[in-house]
């Protein structure tokens, strides 16, 4: 079996995804959580600057949506074809576009100027696509694609604590039943459950 | 050949790679540009209410990632392996961090906030990650990925005006000469000249 690292702050948010494939690939890996303090010694080591980063014997590989892209196609979540492959990135690609907008508000540096955005995006731009994305994990069987489990529902499902936290909406699961019902599934997977035991808790 | 139209603002943006790409795989296709006050009326026959979608043979296709991934993966611009598509989707969503970050300041309403950001940005963000950038197009010899000529390097030629207009800067092109490269290996592709000399001059 490959050496594998993963590296990642000590949150889910966009290194979840990789950690519950990795898990639900068998794959032993170290899950290496770096702290905002040791960030800035590790940053250098990465391809991008950023994290997440994955090695697997010593080759690094970096990007959240492309490392599970990656490792979803290793461990036979991805589509059949290239019809299937492309419904599952068009509606990962419309997850990240509502993470993105939330990003957008939640790190707003300028308190009052997050307060008004946060204010006009809760009212005029989560609901709207929160209800679109649910609507397609109804017409999906409780998936993000092809009504069967993909690589996609384990970006929602590794990022929806997150997403709780940006729209600062503890309520998501309650609203949205059908992304619940992703997250549930992912979350119940018997091969995960080992690494949902030992893995610290995180509210991101 | 099956009918193709693919809808978009009249803008390059986030359509062009698409409107590139097509023009590459020989495939006739409407160029059904959209004006922003069409735009309301239009909206909701997309699957997502969002822009660019292709339509072949009557399916819709939404999130321009996702439809430059299937036509080049249609047209042999992909990677011949999962390594290859790997690296291919980790170097664009690289590219499309960069995007998203000009677009929060582009699309700031607040003037005098998106001044702040912009020189923010200018002198701290977008000169990084470009730099990073050229440097990986540097190391593909004028490519995005693999060092040769692949569905990335029309994601990227697509938007490099939209880059410019975003980070309000008409000098990347010679800041950066092997972003440059990319673009300009793209636009003398003998299989594009059709399309771009009969193509709607546009600023972004």
């Amino acid at each position: 079996m490959p050496k594998v690292v993963f590296s990642y702050f000590p949150v889910k948010a966009l290194g979840e995804s990789a950690r519950l494939l990795l898990s639900y690939g068998g794959q032993d890996f170290e899950d290496n959580r770096v702290t905002p303090e040791k960030w800035p010694e590790f940053k250098p080591s990465t391809p991008f600057g950023q994290m997440p980063v994955l090695e697997i014997d010593g080759k690094q590989y970096t990007q959240s949506l492309a490392i599970a892209r990656y490792l979803g196609r290793k461990y036979g979540l991805g589509g059949a074809d290239a019809e299937e492959d492309f419904e599952i990135d068009q509606n990962v690609d419309f997850v990240n576009d509502i993470r993105a907008k939330a990003a957008v508000v939640c790190y707003e540096a300028d308190e009052e100027l997050k307060k008004k955005k946060h204010e006009d995006f809760s009212k005029n731009v989560y609901p709207v696509l929160l209800a679109k994305l649910n609507q397609i994990a109804e017409k999906n069987n409780g998936h993000i694609a092809l009504g069967k489990l993909t690589w996609a529902d384990f970006v929602f499902a590794g990022m929806f604590d997150y997403l709780k936290h940006m729209t600062q909406d503890p309520e998501l699961g309650s609203k949205y039943p059908a992304l619940q019902k992703v997250v549930d599934k992912v979350y119940a997977l018997p091969q995960l459950q080992a690494y949902l035991a030992s893995a610290p808790e995180t509210t991101l």
